[in-house]
């Protein structure tokens, strides 16, 4: 199959791309960059440290017989995208490359615009590219389980059927994000439904949990590694707890921490992803995927952090509760349904003790990273 | 009440700066003449000739002791949104300064990426200028009943309890809209709930229905006639009806002509603007109203304007269903709720036919200028 990564060179896109190789797919890639800068831009870096996409090309071309046909630009850009899509032809374009930070999408009106605009444009540029040179092209596109927020009722696959008022429909199920960047998804999500309607696109619109890990059965080697951050803008819970214990830092959930979300491992992030393209929807079918192993609260993985480096590496973590920066509700039901993927054969890899275990063994390889980096582990930015 | 009116040269943007004027409203206004501009882009211009801006402050003044203090300029840029919240200080802001065309938004990329920016961007600066300087003013924004879609369920006022899988919340009613134009509203709505959640915003977003009609009460000469649209891009179906009857051609529903809409007249749009503003919804709530008066289905505006063409001004004018252009239902189920408006004291003003009369009588004086507009009334802009 011949797959465009739009966000190659990212913490997805690279072991993605890795991954299709691997499976002797056809793989194109593109990216702009901008996470790179938009990290150094918050005064962080990578904790591993990753290769220069040149670097990453060469070494594929070693490793493997073929590599990733890279295209450098701006996916919000019409005119790229276009000439991406006519000279590659792909069957498949997996859209990756938005920006993913929610509390960069909140430091203020400046990153909530580029947020707003480069997401959404870059999605609306990719389907109309799609409408007028690949209509039987897949999309599949990369949401969050955050677009549904957090319901005091079961959360299904896109769609519910409701009754009210004595009548019956199957409609949207209705989304309730908790920030800038996860309301641009669910403006996304509604822009590929439409013209999923309007024109018949073929579209895996996949809602994912929060991913966590340093690795996938691919990365065999340093030049393999994909970036991993744990500053307080880029890094996600699980990944900032194991950089906390291992600096010594608290482990700090948000509030009372009873926040749930569901999560799943970069390696199954990675195979799930591999199943959507493998296994594509109907021609002119808009699919929604829930994408996550489990759920768990945000105490939760702090004990279990805590608990996995004291027993495998001898430390101590405190946990400490800080003032939550975020509006969101800190006690709650949760139950999302996951099960097209599990029917589609995902069946999930570890579990997490185990890939709590390999991660903190990577970070501690970069003690003196994470010690350089101490500074943007703790929360600032603010939604209030 | 200190009122400022975004996108205050429109339709509706006009008229309701002399009814909250003719109230003893201080009136302040903003526009950027977008609409003027491409309403010429598409070869087409207001059927009912305007004055300028310049010409309408100067009318104004003569008329009334006090007049529109106005500003020119984009409120998708920031600082000019800043600008004008800190030195008006506003108690509320209606924002209408958005593009506002289905078709328009529906021509190609271009055209839907700037719908798209304009109006998303527009609102999130606003959101912003009121949380950083003015917090406790109110948002009254226009969003459209098309925001919700035809769902085979009752449409209630923005929210609905909803039972499913036996539990039960209270959630958004979802989306789904049929044009970019309609879903950026959908994407305005969202990010004015959200902000309304971060933030505490008072904000009353109005779901309108389609409106008709060339008049309020209190224009009262030509020099304070409103603009009035009758091509396929800019007019609305009842409005352009009565062009086609006036100008012989046929009257053109899109398919089978079940379709069926929300409709109420200009005088009563501006009559629910004026009540949700002098009756604002409580600090930091989030108030949805759907504002209309009936619904109709487009056949019966077809025959109903053939009815009043023939018995008042003697006229016989053919209906011609035509290709539908667009993706929609067109034979549905629609039952939308409109109480919330009606308990703060919305009573309609008219009766259909009355009004058509009205709009008619005013259509049949400009008649050359029918005349001059013929080619650009029949629908040419596809959604496929």
């Amino acid at each position: 199959m011949r797959v465009l990564i739009l966000g190659v060179d990212g913490y997805i896109g690279w072991p993605l791309a890795l991954r299709l190789i691997q499976r002797g797919h056809e793989v194109y890639g593109a990216d702009s960059f901008f996470t790179r800068r938009r990290v150094r831009e918050v005064g962080s870096d990578s904790l591993i440290p990753i290769k220069s996409m040149q670097e990453r090309i060469e070494h594929l071309k070693k490793r493997f017989s073929s590599t990733v046909n890279f295209f450098r630009g701006d996916v919000s850009n019409a005119s790229f995208i276009y000439r991406l899509v006519e000279e590659i032809r792909p069957d498949a374009v997996v859209h990756l490359a938005e920006q993913r930070s929610a509390p960069y999408s909140m430091i203020d009106l400046k990153h909530a615009t580029v947020t707003m605009e480069k997401n959404i444009i870059s999605t609306l540029s990719l389907i109309y590219a799609a409408k007028d040179i690949r209509p039987d092209m897949h999309i599949l596109k990369l949401g969050t389980m955050g677009e549904y927020g957090t319901p005091n009722v079961e959360i299904p696959e896109g769609f519910f059927e409701v009754e009210y008022r004595g009548r019956k429909d199957v409609l949207p199920f209705p989304r309730n994000a908790s920030s800038w960047y996860h309301w641009s998804k669910v403006h996304d999500s509604n822009n590929l439904m439409f013209a999923n309607r309007v024109w018949g696109l073929s579209v895996t619109d996949v809602m994912q949990g929060v991913v966590y890990g340093t690795r996938t059965a691919d990365i065999q080697d340093r030049s393999e590694f994909t970036r991993f951050d744990i500053d307080e803008v880029w890094g996600t819970a699980l990944n900032r707890f194991c950089a906390q214990a291992v600096g010594g830092l608290p482990i700090t959930p948000y509030g009372k921490g009873g926040q749930t979300r569901g999560f799943l491992s970069l390696e199954d992030s990675i195979t799930c992803l591999t199943i959507g393209l493998e296994k594509p929807p109907e021609r002119g079918e808009y699919r929604v995927l829930n994408q996550f192993d489990q759920y768990y609260s945000i105490n939760e993985l702090a004990l279990t952090v805590r608990e996995v480096y004291a027993k495998e590496f001898g430390g101590n973590a405190e946990i400490m509760h800080v003032d939550n920066p975020r509006v969101e509700k800190e006690e709650h039901f949760y139950k999302p349904v996951s099960e097209k993927l599990r029917k589609m054969g995902y069946s999930p890899s570890g579990d997490l003790k185990h890939d709590l275990k390999t991660i903190l063994t990577d970070v501690e390889r970069y003690r003196q990273r994470v010690d350089k980096l101490k500074k943007v582990i703790m929360p600032r930015t603010q939604w209030k």
